[in-house]
């Protein structure tokens, strides 16, 4: 078994607040992050697949196709897009880095062929990242 | 005479919209940034200053007040902010890359003691960055 | 469960030297790092925990204070030090970076709420560093 | 236990192409990587070896020692090289990432003293990289 | 007047030979890259043009069209080629990290609207770079 | 004429103190960076050499040279040692960055066959480095 990983890129707005928490609330638990104006971050995604190498090609997963899968399940959804808003899985779940590992393994799940989804790590910064291995895991 | 650059770092949210055009221009000139619920990036901000070196301290300019001054002047103004609607210059101006190294200019220009502003760089990704040398250069 | 990953950063001074041997013998097993007047890095720390997300903050430990436990425990203890002459569990044991590792590791154990001390990650250099996920691992 | 890492480089040219299919079908699988001239990339080579600290040297591994055997078992022989033309392994072997984790397990396996060979993984460019654990993993 | 400054990358197969040279003075002056096998890298392009913001667009350049150029006269002719063998202008010129950045001014130069080139920056490793400024600079 | 520019890294200890100041005026000026016990970082070293391309090498520097040269100018004179105590410009100066990057100036010029020392660039950590172009400019 051999794991193949693959990077992308985001760049999307958000913003942490929780509407049963008063203002103060949110503040004190959230700091910065709960300013509703929203900020943002150049997201950094990884998306780690695990499985045998085809002998004919050399592949655990054909890259382009697994590129093509992170462009449409997540890239195209989330880049230049404000979380919060505009993306489905945010409306009622505050888009932290660990709340957006487990949105981006429930979108790739099942997609990938030939191969089992291992791991999604999330960089919101370059030192700040979350790692997901599944529901069971 | 020798150059002291240090870096600092921003999170902020953006879009580009310029009003007196309509939709249909402002997507053909400025595609996924002109989406008006904003979208962000971690900016990173590089800010030379230019000077002799104090021989009795080995310093061209004194590091922790150019660092409060950073932080003072642009980082406690822009961090987690959504420039288009909390940062005035950005009122009227389309926060782009080039637009936010004059206005950073602007904020830090004669603020610096002993050193002469050389230039500011502006990242909003790693692989895109503007450089301002001031208004004369 | 989810991880949860932060970095954070120290600039020490160290150097290795058994003084149960000889110089000759320090110099052939260490190299250029036996050299008492010391050298030394600019480390980076990655500390993972492992939690599960709490459904309503979206985080599995409190980010700010994830850093403070960092920032008391360990940046405070060895940023800018000298660690074989000011770090305590230097004084008999050699700071190479698995020996840090693992001390990393005791001063952060149980001190962190809600969730569990995964694994510590240390960088001497970009291209060398060191991971420990506890005594019985 | 442990875990220790160190990066090596090395610069090759190598393509993709299974000499039992047509050009087209080398093409639709590889794309521009079927280009029978070549093409190259800057690799890095991560080494994670495990074992217990030694307490008299602080190290799991003599780093020398390690160094000398990446640079003797891979680097000597990847560096500057094409990798289908000159490099035995990939002689009937398509010189994916994922196969040359592979072949270099193979050249380090059973070469580390006083420690077990835990991972190899390879970067054939920042964005995408492949990891191995050995055959029974 | 402001710069602007935009990364693209390639990975390319090179060689260094001097058909006028015997085999042991190419030897002696190129080292490992004399190998005529050839090897590869990742090289990183920074394209730097000058000229005044549009108070209209924000813009120096148009980012979109920026891209398209370097896509079209560069990436599109140097990305998964063998520079010395794929590409006109090294056919009697050897590929080195400098004649490169001079080759990509030449294939730039005029094409970038409403700004001028400033500067060409190729990278052949992360500590290799050389800088072109122009025929008259 | 082009630039080429070569990176090394060094890593070496240091502390910033003036004897003629009292301790109090020391801790005021240079912070944690006073403690005599001493730090250290990992440094990076940039040296930019300009020239013109010679027709028979492409290079404006022999590369193999230049980097002989780096190494036994400056890296082997500054690596894994203690600034203040063991490298002799810092026995009166303070080994600050700017310091450094003109120290490595004055080791390094007229060291460089058929091209001109055109800068030194010194990081001290990624956020923070000095540039030094000689002493006219």
């Amino acid at each position: 078994m051999i794991l193949l990983t693959r990077k992308a890129e985001f760049s999307s707005a958000h913003f942490y607040w929780n509407p049963a928490w008063s203002e103060e609330e949110n503040v004190r638990v959230f700091g910065k992050c709960a300013n509703r104006q929203g900020h943002g971050h150049n997201y950094t995604l990884e998306v780690t697949v695990a499985g045998e190498i085809d002998p004919v090609s050399g592949f655990v997963v054909d890259l382009k196709q697994l590129k093509d899968i992170l462009e449409r399940e997540v890239v195209s959804v989330y880049d230049h897009r404000h979380l919060n808003f505009e993306v489905p899985e945010f409306e009622h779940v505050i888009p932290t880095t660990e709340n957006m590992a487990v949105a981006i393994w429930r979108r790739l799940e099942g997609k990938i062929a030939h191969a089992k989804l291992h791991r999604v790590r999330v960089y919101e910064m370059p030192d700040l990242f979350a790692d997901f291995y599944g529901e069971g895991a």
